[in-house]
């Protein structure tokens, strides 16, 4: 059974139709996939980029929520374009960094991408991450206040120096074990065949 | 029967796998192909990019060179990195327009395609483009010649600002007649199941 991990940020528009197709795929494919959050602030600023690059070039940017309704269409996904974009993601992806360890941190990262990028609902409102957790099953009031621990910080930037070090410039990116990099909801099905060996 | 235009311009990367595809692909699915070259080089400037972004941005660069090589080896095309990179393709688009015109451009404009990713060749070099337009069938001298004219090298102008009219920021570009839009290699499939009514 190969393994494939999921990088994925909140923010990303094209990490919502990855992070709601990925473990379906990775089970008819008999690949283990291993969810990763990080933050793409960090390496866009790296790269130069203080803003979102869909919002650095308008063309570009116009295309991309053109092409991810497309996108979402084709899959079935609810879609509305959260305002402001990017969202703030770093508690979201605090949580899930901790909901991660804990077992419900896929489940609730879905329902963060739907919430956002399906309803158009702002992910930064603690209120709506509450019982987002709470959907999950796991206990909202403890599960942020754990993910506001120095550990918890510690291994989301960790993570995100992890993904740069991996030579990720964007999300989504899918990763293999012998270090294999795509980029891409459109590059899933491709990691997926490499993972599993072509 | 549908019709999707196909604009390229030949220093783009992605442009070589999609060019090598899409005619079949277009009779396959009886969708007409329309042949466009236009520039990239002032739709960059535009946007702020003095060079490829694959270059002002060194991760993004390194992952298409490998991403490239997967999807050549995927298609069994032939693939060498060109150096420089993005070569000067003016002289290669502007005999590229004319040879639209004449019936023997898509030939000649694979044929530029295979010299400058397949085989590594510099497709600013005259006598390469001599021996590829004569391959394609046409005198290689008066092509160059008509190439150099004022009315083709507006024409090719005209196509670069149309280009950017339709909202077109990079290559390769697939518009529907109702100027639906889609950008890269991998929407070609997508675009032509919009060509023809979905």
């Amino acid at each position: 059974m190969g393994r494939l991990t999921f990088w994925f940020e909140f923010a990303s528009t094209y990490s919502y139709p990855a992070a709601m197709r990925i473990d379906e795929l990775g089970a008819a494919a008999d690949v283990e996939i291993v969810w990763r959050p990080f933050l793409l602030g960090p390496i866009f600023k790296a790269q130069g980029w203080p803003d979102s690059p869909f919002n650095l070039y308008p063309a570009k940017g116009e295309y991309m929520w053109r092409d991810l309704a497309r996108i979402c269409d084709a899959q079935l996904l609810s879609f509305q374009r959260p305002d402001p974009f990017p969202q703030n993601s770093l508690l979201a992806a605090r949580i899930a960094t901790y909901g991660m360890e804990q077992g419900w941190g896929r489940a609730f990262s879905k329902a963060v991408y739907k919430a956002q990028f399906g309803a158009g609902k702002c992910i930064d409102d603690e209120g709506l991450l509450k019982g987002l957790v709470s959907d999950a099953g796991a206990d909202p009031s403890e599960a942020l206040q754990d993910a506001a621990s120095q550990e918890v910080k510690d291994v989301l930037r960790q993570s995100t120096n992890e993904a740069q070090t991996l030579g990720i410039f964007g999300a989504p990116s899918f990763v293999t074990e012998s270090g294999e990099l795509f980029w891409g909801n459109d590059r899933l099905e491709q990691a997926l065949r490499w993972a599993k060996g072509r």
